[in-house]
């Protein structure tokens, strides 16, 4: 159980972020000849990127992101509109530079670190960093994904790619996943954690009829009473009725705070891997970011029980991290008015008069 | 009165965007290896910027904000926290690098196109371009701003930027501004064409004591009284309670149409600009990309007024054209999507089921 110790050590060493250095960073906002708070999010994004790296010049050029990949077992009950061999192919796919977040990956100027918990195939591609946990989870409608043990192990592979890419220089992470099924296995994590109603919680993925889309309600309905998870055990919740993809961007979350990386939230499977590693240590929290509000509707309920607005308003519903690397270009332009705007003195004029 | 005529051949040539042009890009999604739809309001900006160029493969590498400078003889009545020569001097530090939008559009790529439509004082700044109409306006709340020809004389000078900078090979365009009072300005434009409530149109601006607030509602709704603007005539209303920046601004808009040029809207200064614009012409709005949802209130209403939803929620006050510097990057990465996602065939797998 070496793994349990060092879950258990990583969690405790977790703080809150610097406020000193937020508070300085916000200082240097004030001094901008611009009306006070009026690059709204643009200051928030950076006095909080300052806070968690304890850095008041945080060097956000080098960016990535990690994307775990895992088949599902639930998928053999007709959840999904995609054959399962898709997730492998998708994964392959990510090293050949052909999907939607390579294009925009590259556009952001950010690197895909793919990573395989739990493809069900053999996979021979250099670009993926090999982790496979098992061949695919149980199914869910009939049992525990995972063991508690695997949950964990998913976990622990999360956070230490964090400390592997902020020892290569990377400032800031995006989260993103490969995993068909993986819409059902979230909306059953989000339901067991905020008791939220099916409807708000399921959507039709990447795209179902509506037959199969009921379907997909009963079966994430079934998972839960199969399973019971503990709604107060992040851990719990994810074994029972997540998946390896899930657990490891939980351990992505988790290991934003205990490296001191922000880490860039994405769709609905992200979020729901953002809320979990909440659940597991509430401090998380700080060190994460939003980007998109989704087109799957379950990604609102997440957002509201995180209390983060998002940046974007985009209806994409594609995963993959494809919202975090847009997200990328906010936070670098954030950055260019922290770096680039003149003060006061510079721009020859006085100081607005302050609001009351 | 040639610039009356002229303006009148301008309306007059404006067509529907290229609905054959727009429907091929949006096949071209469809061969995609996505989800139908996934991309969401991505796909929505390629095949309208598509549409409005008349062009499957239009060119966005150049981009360019126009800002337009003017003062506001309302200014005197005290409905603003900055002394008057702020837009002077914010004018020219535009073409010295300093300010918020310089920053922003540097790292969007973009450059700055900043015309003097009316500040008053005697430039000297070799990147303004000289278009003076007159040095400020006169002061909305005793009668009107500017006559109705210099009204179709500042949007002339915003049709015809549009057209040098298309020749000269932009691609696409955002709107910026500066001028102390013209969220006073742009407050009255609005309430004029929607009839709106004074509380959802009025804000703080670059930031106003309660009293000043007050005073500000007071003195739009006085502007309204003794100019009486007509609500179905878009130039009267720029004449009667806008400014020269609004008027040129919406020239832009009109440009685009024109010219076949999207042209982004800002925030609420730029999006008064764009609701009188669609007043002149209706064609005119479909050209038109949104970008963000200032924290200025009427943003919103215009926005409703427009039927768009803007794409990014940063809470932003700042005009200068700071929002539309932000939105390139997601017209970038949309069409890095366009270019760069792999098909089906190139995927290695079939096509998903569609919707039912």
């Amino acid at each position: 159980m070496e793994e349990k110790m060092k879950l258990k050590d990583y969690l405790k060493s977790i703080e809150l972020p610097d406020e000193k250095v937020a508070f300085k960073a916000l200082a240097r906002f004030r001094e901008m000849a611009i009306p006070i708070g009026s690059l709204g999010r643009l200051e928030n994004m950076i006095t909080k990127i300052c806070g968690i790296t304890g850095n008041l010049n945080p060097n956000l050029d080098k960016k990535a992101i990690v994307i775990m990949c895992a088949d599902n077992g639930v998928v053999a009950q007709g959840v999904s509109s995609c054959p399962k061999d898709v997730t492998k192919q998708v994964s392959i796919n990510f090293t050949r530079g052909i999907t939607t977040v390579n294009s925009l990956a590259k556009h952001a100027g950010a690197d895909l670190h793919v990573i395989d918990l739990g493809i069900d195939a053999e996979i021979d591609a250099p670009g993926i960093v090999n982790k496979k946990i098992r061949r695919g989870t149980h199914d869910i409608s009939l049992g525990a994904a995972m063991t508690r043990e695997e949950a964990e192990l998913a976990i622990m592979v999360g956070i230490e790619a964090v400390g592997e890419l902020k020892e290569r220089g990377y400032g800031i992470l995006g989260t993103g996943e490969m995993g068909i099924g993986n819409t059902t296995t979230s909306s059953a994590v989000v339901a067991a954690i905020t008791k939220g109603d099916m409807d708000t919680l399921v959507g039709r993925g990447s795209g179902l009829t509506t037959e199969a889309f009921n379907l997909k309600k009963k079966i994430v309905r079934r998972a839960l009473e199969v399973n019971s998870p503990d709604p107060r055990d992040g851990i719990d919740v994810l074994a029972k009725v997540g998946g390896f993809d899930i657990a490891g961007l939980a351990g992505v979350f988790i290991g934003g705070a205990v490296h001191r990386v922000p880490i860039v939230i994405d769709g609905f499977i992200s979020g729901a891997a953002a809320l979990a590693a909440t659940l597991i240590e509430p401090k998380v929290r700080e060190y994460m970011l939003p980007s998109h509000g989704s087109a799957e509707p379950g990604t609102e309920v997440i957002l509201r029980a995180l209390n983060m607005t998002p940046y974007l308003n985009l209806g994409m519903r594609l995963g993959e991290g494809t919202g975090t690397a847009i997200a990328f270009h906010l936070f670098d332009a954030a950055m260019a008015t922290y770096r680039g705007v003149g003060t006061f003195d510079e721009a020859n004029f006085e100081k607005y008069v302050p609001l009351d």
